[in-house]
């Protein structure tokens, strides 16, 4: 059990103009089960720069950032590590007796799922969006390695940007598109959305496909990862992304790194 | 017992170049008897006006305010009450959506202290003290209409000039002075300082009083309190003005006014 809070206890926030409880579940679940005299709440904000100021000035140990605020923090903080330089997005702030440190455990948690699961960089890989996310998911694939990348995205601006700087191929649409590792980072099969139901990719790319990752978390079983597992296709899933990313930001936030069982424990729960 | 911490938990927080565990536990205790979904924590801070900053950006409920900050907050609100103006010094703020409000309890629990205690204004009084907490004192003795008052301060400028603002005299010292009202606001009597065993008031002062006052909390009974009981003589003590501005500030923070048995219980709970 976490210790009684007192004036010593540490405090981390996140900052989104949405919050969810969903990090505020995890750490603190953490924190209790591994008795650490930290605490850790969900903030909105309509004052970035404030708020940051208020993270530095009022000794805040950590703050998790959310939309809209991931690219907005990069003139804030004092040093930008390179996995949120190359996303040009942030979503972790580590204080550092009020020393700044941005970093992007998104980034992190596609690269170390990309190794987890063993996947060779030989291999071909399609993503399909153009948003931050999938900022994220290109650049930890390239920087794994992987050169023959496709990004499939309507966006006409922002599709073929991310392309090329991923040094990928960019196509408007999925017609006659085929990969080895296919990636869904848009908002289909989203609980709540227009196309909760949708399935992100045809049956013919799925079943042509070896390894199927859905970025997508909330449900972490969409249509597109029902439809792998019945083809009895390796998946990757967004709880996977969300928990990976998560101990990343405890083990900045803490020093700890909690096993995975208690990682997994800690995503269930959140998710409850 | 408090709801489980949520994103849309409450915060409230401390201001202080050396914090105490004090507040933190008096809340908290109090959020948790009341099952309210609040949480209060210490911070230490070098930049207030960052931290004022942080507190508007985050929606932080409320701040209370120590040392060295109680003069410089004036400037970084939106609204200063009585309570404050008079004595130029706040010890609360409350943020109402972003609209800060400064106050000071520790004037509005002394005059409450008087008017429990049934202190008639036609009773002379002597505060020996000059610094903030002598000049609340001053101002809530002044404000309930006493007229005959009396400053003792060394300090041959801010002695004086209280004295002054107050309508009272100033005398250097203690010595052929005398009140029905003798009030202590220097450190006299406090633990843990250099003279933590002294007695505030010569035991003719004390023989000759009908009210004595103590605003030392750490002990409350300090020697001055003790000789004051040992005389049979009506005491007023530090433990009575932390507890009431501590209700006080609660009551702005939260909208709830505990009864006075379960605040006493939060004070003892705080200082144990």
């Amino acid at each position: 059990m976490r210790p009684p809070l007192t004036k010593d206890t540490t405090l981390c926030i996140s900052l989104a103009a949405r919050p969810s409880n969903i990090g505020t579940r995890f750490h603190n679940f953490l924190y209790d089960r591994l008795g650490l005299d930290f605490l850790y709440k969900a903030f909105t904000t309509t004052d970035i720069a404030a708020a940051i100021g208020g993270v530095r000035a009022l000794g805040i140990r950590g703050a998790s950032v959310s939309m809209p605020f991931k690219a907005d923090v990069l003139a804030l903080v004092d040093r930008v590590e390179p996995s949120a330089q190359v996303i040009g997005a942030v979503n972790t702030i580590v204080n550092d007796d009020g020393r700044l440190t941005a970093s992007n455990t998104d980034y992190l948690a596609v690269a170390q799922l990309i190794a987890a699961h063993g996947l060779s960089p030989d291999r071909s890989v399609l993503i399909a969006g153009s948003g931050g996310m999938a900022a994220a998911v290109g650049a930890a694939f390239r920087d794994s390695g992987f050169r023959d990348g496709t990004v499939v995205a309507r966006n006409t601006d922002a599709g073929p940007a991310l392309a090329d700087r991923l040094g990928y191929r960019w196509r408007h649409h999925l017609g006659g598109a085929s990969a080895s590792i296919i990636v869904n980072v848009t908002p289909i099969g989203m609980a709540g959305g227009p196309e909760e139901r949708d399935l992100a990719f045809p049956p013919e790319l799925i079943a042509a496909a070896d390894t199927v990752f859905d970025v997508v978390a909330f449900p972490s079983e969409t249509p597109l990862i029902a439809a792998a597992r019945a083809a009895g296709t390796p998946v990757i899933t967004g709880a996977e992304v969300i928990a990976g990313q998560a101990a990343e930001q405890f083990e900045r936030y803490t020093g700890v790194r909690p096993d995975p069982a208690l990682i997994a424990e800690a995503a269930a729960y959140s998710r409850a």
